[in-house]
């Protein structure tokens, strides 16, 4: 393994000189086994290269972005087309207003779109415009819900100070009276209720939305004059071809959308229902680059697949395939594997881990065999992968699932990860 | 002219259906005369094209990205390179420690660098960082400087609420008793000091920075351990090959970088100083594209180009063949023209124009001379601009002049800028 890795170990080197603890953010391997490269070189549908030239299935997809295969070449050669006409200019082009019918046309609830960069900047600004529209200051969100990086919402709050945190209320997923309770707090001052599509934290299972609990935040937001927030940048466009509530029902007033929407390039959106369009206009948002043109020809061209292929339904398949044959093979050899979230975007953790020790050994091994996993983060299926695909990744789990057996007994503790154990989060 | 801009209003048009207020931000033209376009199409060289196919030299540069000219051949040729090979991964490239090396290399302050999207996120981190450092909360900044549109600091607070403004205290820029005022008032909870390298508020006269007061604000910061934040995202390369305070011999702890880091691909960066790394490390700051590979293969050619040309040079002879050019053309014309801030990117107000009634019609006969300059923002100048170029603009100024001359006492009022002589601003 030792020269292996070379490039990627000097690499980090040279990282640790010129960038904060070498790395930072979501894609920073600290958190992950020591034999996970922290660099890379190379994607081309759905398989990844490490700086050593390594080839991964990639089950990771960019933490989402990747939607329809690394360098797909539809969608990048209307990339490459646009910035030749033109990209960053002094004003917008035609194309930003083809990008918003698409989504408005796209998605149920949506009378208006506005465009950004980050997911960060479309949570923030339906924060704002919340707040705008209500004339009132309080937000409900769910505990251990990912709703971005800024000061009011990042996960690890280092630097943050009492008063980015100020007239938030937290409430538990899918508990109708943990919610109820929230609102009786929040009295007459109710500005706005996050929801994840799904529960998808790390860590921990993933959890459907409860039916009842959706109904519960539409009435109350109903009540209250509130607006409900559908925060659907990680999960969108893999549950649905609309919001991803709407599969059971449920509109929001506002939603964001990130990542995929346009297959990795850089776009995000605010979407919005007609009632909130007066106080969407009256905030101030911007950013340098929040009306490059080339981002949203490809982001028309991912559009333009989400509505012409049958992409969910198979990579819906795939990720049935995925889950019914893991579920096979981890029992096969005597493991619980705990498969949560929609099959689109999976998450496995096994029983009796409280360390995550069999996890990393486990993708450790599937690594070791070409197959990127991730041991406590969701997954995520792209329409690049085959059912070959698919079938190698079982395979590699088999082989995977052998060594854990053989081994389990004699794994060393995750040191790294003792702060799930103690309780931490 | 009725026809002349009939796709430019079918565009407006349809926007007003599904984006809040027809468009948002920094590039919608409602503050600017009625005959702007607010769509575009093209951009090449120094030039743009609207989205009726008429052409302009382009005075904005898209608001700053524009430094070496749009669709360089050599920068977007890096892009589309790299593009092919990998964009948006699974983590980041060798290119983003080659891009952090080549900015510390360049920047004399910087021990390390961090990438992110939008100038916002570059002084929203410098902000979370300063707090880390320092564990203290309070910032002080400059009345009317921009240094972005998050809550704590966007311009038009709609939709913001008190607590997102908490503990900053705003001195005036360049007025060392207002900052001193300013520093006594934050007692011993001083976390930072943001400065603008110059003063380059909208509307009013911009202002080099004294250098008193430059000195002034390090000793400050040394005094009480707060970080000195220099915000560079907008006039970042267009004065120095270096941190703009370089040039009067001030360094910051930090300094903030986008716009033209990467010619219009976006990119921006935070570069800090050895004893700030530590809290840069320990804060939790990410975003989905920040660690996109191409737009830093862009950023290592502009900056490659920024070592290796004498752009700057360049661009200086150019501005200061503009200004001269100017001030000789509205003086033969009876005008009095204030040109302030650095000749890169120059400001101009008419003497004794209250509500911009003169600028207006000024600009709007430069646009119909196919020169695109702003009224009360300043512009910028790009190294794809020749000495041709600006005489032509110079032309056209003195038959914008000559306009002004003969309708300056029938100018009817901008009711839209009615706020300025108001004092609201």
């Amino acid at each position: 393994m030792d020269g292996a890795n070379s490039r990627d170990r000097e690499l980090r080197q040279r990282a640790e000189a010129v960038i904060p603890g070498g790395m930072y953010g979501h894609q920073a391997v600290g958190l992950l086994p020591d034999d996970y490269p922290q660099f890379f070189e190379k994607g081309e549908g759905a398989h990844i290269w490490d700086a050593d030239g390594r080839r991964y299935l990639d089950f990771m997809c960019a933490y989402g972005p990747n939607l329809f295969g690394y360098a797909n070449p539809q969608i990048d050669a209307a990339y490459v087309r646009q910035l030749g006409l033109g990209d960053t200019l002094t004003g917008p082009t035609a194309l930003m207003v083809e990008m918003a019918e698409a989504m408005v046309g796209m998605v149920s609830h949506a009378a208006w779109a506005m465009f950004c960069k980050n997911g960060t900047d479309a949570t923030s600004m339906a924060l704002t415009i919340a707040r705008a529209h209500t004339r009132k200051k309080t937000v409900i969100r769910a505990k251990g819900a990912y709703h971005g990086a800024a000061a009011w919402c990042t996960p690890r709050p280092t630097g943050v100070i009492e008063t980015d945190r100020a007239h938030q209320i937290f409430c538990d997923y899918n508990d109708v009276a943990s919610l109820e309770e929230a609102v009786r707090q929040a009295g007459d001052d109710l500005a706005c209720i996050f929801a994840a599509p799904f529960k998808h934290d790390a860590f921990i299972d993933q959890a459907e939305p409860d039916l009842a609990y959706a109904r519960r935040v539409r009435e109350i937001c109903d009540q209250t004059g509130a607006l409900l927030i559908v925060d659907d940048v990680r999960a969108g466009l893999r549950l649905a071809r609309d919001c991803s509530w709407s599969k059971i029902g449920v509109q929001p007033d506002l939603s964001s959308w990130g990542k995929c929407i346009a297959n990795g390039h850089p776009i995000s959106a605010l979407l919005g229902a007609e009632k909130a369009r007066k106080a969407a206009a009256a905030i101030y948002v911007t950013g340098s680059f929040w009306y490059q043109a080339a981002p949203m020809a490809a982001g028309l061209e991912t559009l333009r697949l989400v509505r012409d292929t049958d992409y969910l339904e198979r990579i819906t398949a795939l990720g049935e395939r995925l889950r019914g044959g893991l579920a096979e093979r981890s029992k096969a050899a005597g493991f619980a594997l705990r498969q949560t979230g929609p099959v689109t975007m999976p998450l496995f953790l096994f029983d009796d881990d409280p360390d995550l020790r069999k996890g990393f050994c486990f993708s450790s091994e599937m690594l070791a065999r070409g197959v990127y996993v991730h041991p406590w983060h969701n997954m995520f299926l792209c329409a690049a992968m085959t059912e070959a695909d698919i079938d190698g990744a079982l395979d590699a789990a088999e082989g995977a699932f052998g060594v854990l057996k053989r081994n389990v007994r004699d794994l060393a503790p995750v040191e790294k990860l003792a702060f799930l154990s103690a309780g931490a989060r």
